[in-house]
C-alpha cells in the first residue's frame, strides 16, 4: 500500500492528543485509531457521524460546519460541502471513497494532536464538538445491504468437523481450496448493547423420533471480526485479490450468535438459517484499514498454494488481540473465557473478497463480511462455547456464577479486540449482548 | 380472508376493460390481474410505478395527479397525498399497507372497467396515463433488503437427494419437518431481460486431485416463484402461520440461476454460495395476493402433520401454471422444456414465512422469498435442467438448435406463469435472461 506522508504521520506511535484519556496506553481510542461510528447524545437526539478519541466522541458535522474539517470534492460530492456527517449511517460518507476517508483521518489527527491549538484552545467549539462518550448512545454504524459470513479459521473448521462429522477427516477437501462462506441475514445485525432474545425453533433430541419445538438449549457465541465494504464492484466484474483491500473501509468485532441445536438439525444441505438469523451483533466503531496498517503481519502459510485468483504477495493478516468475556446476570465480575488473535486466520480478508466476487457477484458500500469464528491453536483460544466446552462435555468454570456449557439467560457476552502498539492501542472497544429469555 | 364487496368485485370473472387487449383470454394482464411494477418510457426516463393492463401500462402518478386515484391516509402517509408513485421502487407504496394496496386495486379496476367513462373518454389524459407496453422499459420492481430462498418442492428435493446423496434416502429427515431455506444474495437480483454472465469458479473434476478454475460447465436454471414481503415483523416477534399471508404483498416469477459444478464442490457444509450469487432473475410484475385469491387451492397433504407453529387451516396453495422455455442463440423458436404448477409445492408461503420468523428473525418491506425449484411429479415437469436431463445423462431434444444437457452461451431461458380463469388470465408475464460467455 502506498501511503502519503500525511497519512503516515497519523500512524506515528509517538503522536499524542490533547484529549488526555486517549494517551492512556490501555485506551482503545488513541489518536492513532480514529474509528468511525454513529451516535446521538442527551443534548441532540439526531443520529450523526462521530469519531472516538479517548473518552470523547468527535462530532464531525460540528467540525465541518465550523470550517475545521473539509471534505475533498469528489464525483459523489461535487461541491465539497456535504450532509454526509448528519446522517443515520456512515454509508454516504463511505461512498465518497478512500481519498475522502483518508483526508478526514489526516485532518482529525492533526486537529486532535497535542500541539494543535485550533480546537484545543477554543473552549466553546470544543464543548460542542467533543461529546463525552458516557453521554452518548452508539447506533448501528452502517446500513448493511448484504451480510456474508466466512468460515476461515482452520482451527475452528477442524474442531467443528471433529465434533459433528469425522475426527479423522475433520477438514473437508474444499476448505483448503477456498474461503468457504455463506450468505447471512442482514436484517438482524444489531449494534453492541442490544439485548438478544434466545430463539425458539426445532430441536431434534437424540431419544425422540420427531423434533420438538422449544427454546434453544445450546445458545452460543462466535467470536468474529467483520469488514465493511467501502467500495463495491459491479455485477459481473470480479475484484482481483491484489486489489481487494482497496475495497475495504474498515473492521468491526462481530458476534455471530448461534443456536447449536437448531443448527445441527436444520443445516444439511443448505447451511445454517434459523440458527443464526435471530441476531448478529457488531461493535459500534469501525476501525479503518488505514489505522490497522502498522499491525499488518504475514498470514499463516497456505498449503496447498491457492489457485491463482486467490494469490496475493505480501502480508495480509493483522495482529488483533481478541477476548471473550462472560458475565452472569448478577455477577460483578466477568470471566475471560477465551483469548485469541485474528492473525491465526487461514484465509485473508482480501482472499475472502476476491472469492466472493469471482463469480461476478456484486457488492455494495456497507456490505458486512464476517471472518468466521476465530479459534486459535490452543483449547483456551477457541472462539465458541461449542469448542471451549467441546459441545458441552467440558463445562467452563467461571470466576463468579458457577459453570457454563452454553449461554444461560441473563448472561452478558462481550467481545473485545485491540492492536497493541508501542505505548498506545488501536482498539475496537467492545461488542456485547445480554441474553433475554425465549418467548413463551 | 375477509374481503370487502368492492375488493370482491375486482375479481369478477365477467368484468372486462375498455383496454381491449386485456380482454383476450390468453392475455396475462386482464382487468382481474392489475400487477404492479416500475417502468420508464421513451417520453419520460424517470422510473415510476405502473400497473399492467392488456398491452398498456397505467402510470399511477399521472392518475393521482389528475385526481382519479386517491391514496387513503395512513400513518405512513398522513396527508393522503404522496410521491410513492414517482419512485424508483415499489417499497414506499407497499409500506403504506394492505388497505392502500386494496384501495388502489379497487379504484383501478373501476377506472379501467369497460363502462367507466372517466378515463376511457378523456383522450388527452388517457394518452398520458396509458403507456404502450412496447414503448416501456421495465425495471426491478422493488429494492430488496433481504433475499431468502426455500427448498419446498418435495419432488425437487427428492430428485436432488437421489442424484447427489442416496437414492434410497433421498429426502433428508429434516425436510419433512420444516420448510428448509437459506439466505440468498440480494445484491445480484436482477429484472427479467438482464443478460446473465456465465460465472467462473472452482470446479472439481472427477479425475483431477485439485479443483481447477474456469467457466461453469453445468449452468442451470431453477424455476421458482417468489413472494414480496408487504409488511415486515420486528426483531424478536415471530409471525404466526395463520397471520403470515397478511404479510405478503404479491408474487413474482424467479429464476435462481445455478452453477451446478461450482455448487457441488462448495456447498458442504454451509450451503450454496458462488454457485448462486452471480445472478437471480425476477419478473418485472408483482401479482398481488389479492389477484391470486380465486386460484387458491389446497396444498398437498403433509405427512407427518407439521409442528403446531407450522399449522394453518384452509387452502394455502395457488394454482399457477408454469413453463420453462429455451431458445438457442440463433433459433427463431423456443422449446418448452418443462410444464408444471405451483400447486405441487409441499410447503406453503405462509409456512415459509412463519418458519423464517419463528426464531425471532425480522423481515422488511420488499424482502424477496423464493419458493425453491418447483418440480412436478413427472419427468417433463421438473424445474431444472439438472433434473430434466438427470445431471446431463439424458440430453433434451430441442425443436431447433440441437440438444441440451445444461445451458449454452447465447441461450435464452424464459419462465412463464399464469392462473387460468374462466375466459381470462391472471398472468405473471415472463422472466427471461440470455447467457453471455464467461469472462476470460
Amino acid at each position: 500500500m502506498s501511503v502519503s506522508s500525511d497519512l503516515q504521520a497519523t500512524l506515528d506511535p509517538s503522536r499524542r492528543s490533547w484529549v488526555e484519556a486517549a494517551n492512556d496506553p490501555a485506551c482503545d481510542f488513541s489518536i492513532q485509531n480514529l474509528p468511525f461510528g454513529i451516535f446521538s447524545d442527551s443534548h441532540d437526539a439526531v443520529w450523526r457521524v462521530g469519531v472516538a478519541i479517548g473518552d470523547r466522541i468527535v462530532d464531525l458535522a460540528v467540525l465541518e460546519e465550523a470550517g475545521l474539517l473539509v471534505l475533498p470534492p469528489t464525483s459523489a460530492n461535487e461541491s465539497g460541502a456535504s450532509s454526509v456527517f448528519r446522517s443515520d449511517s456512515l454509508n454516504a460518507f463511505i461512498a465518497l471513497g478512500r481519498d475522502a476517508w483518508r483526508s478526514v483521518r489526516i485532518q482529525l489527527s492533526s486537529l486532535l494532536a497535542r500541539d494543535t491549538v485550533t480546537l484545543r484552545d477554543d473552549a466553546a467549539l470544543r464543548e460542542r464538538a467533543l461529546v463525552p462518550a458516557t453521554d452518548a448512545t452508539l447506533h448501528l454504524p452502517v446500513q448493511i445491504p448484504g451480510y456474508t459470513d466466512f468460515y476461515s479459521s482452520k482451527e475452528h473448521a477442524t474442531n467443528v468437523g471433529s465434533m459433528f462429522r469425522d475426527p479423522k477427516n475433520a477438514l473437508l477437501p474444499n476448505w483448503s481450496e477456498m474461503p468457504i462462506g455463506y450468505n447471512g441475514r442482514a436484517s438482524s445485525v444489531v449494534v453492541s448493547g442490544t439485548p438478544v432474545r434466545r430463539p425458539n425453533g426445532q430441536l431434534k433430541l437424540p431419544d425422540v423420533e420427531r423434533p420438538v419445538f422449544g427454546a434453544c438449549r445450546k445458545l452460543d457465541i462466535e467470536l468474529e471480526t467483520g469488514f465493511i465494504v467501502g467500495r463495491g464492484n459491479a455485477l459481473g466484474e470480479p475484484v482481483a485479490c491484489a486489489e481487494a483491500e482497496a475495497h475495504i473501509f474498515g473492521m468491526v468485532l462481530l458476534n455471530d450468535w448461534s443456536a447449536r441445536d437448531i443448527q445441527q438439525w436444520e443445516y444439511v444441505p443448505l447451511g445454517p438459517f434459523n440458527a443464526k438469523t435471530f441476531a448478529t451483533t457488531i461493535s459500534p466503531w469501525i476501525v479503518t484499514l488505514d489505522a490497522l496498517e502498522p499491525f499488518r503481519v504475514a498470514q499463516p502459510e497456505q498449503v496447498p498454494q491457492p489457485l491463482d485468483y486467490l494469490r496475493h504477495d505480501g502480508a495480509h493478516a493483522f495482529d488483533i488481540a481478541l477476548e471473550v468475556r462472560l458475565r452472569p446476570q448478577r455477577a460483578r465480575e466477568a470471566t475471560t473465557i477465551s483469548r485469541t488473535n485474528f492473525r491465526h486466520m487461514y484465509w485473508t480478508m482480501a482472499q475472502q473478497f476476491a472469492h466472493h466476487t469471482v463469480s461476478g457477484c456484486n457488492t455494495r458500500v456497507g456490505d458486512l463480511m464476517g471472518s468466521g469464528t476465530i479459534s486459535g491453536p490452543t483449547a483456551d483460544s477457541y472462539g465458541s462455547l461449542l469448542e471451549l466446552t467441546w459441545n458441552g462435555k467440558q463445562p467452563l468454570e467461571l470466576k463468579e456464577g458457577g459453570t457454563r456449557t452454553f449461554i444461560e439467560d441473563g448472561d452478558e457476552l462481550t467481545l473485545a479486540g485491540w492492536c497493541q502498539g508501542e505505548g498506545y492501542r488501536v482498539g475496537f472497544g467492545t461488542c456485547s449482548g445480554v441474553i433475554v429469555p425465549a418467548r413463551d
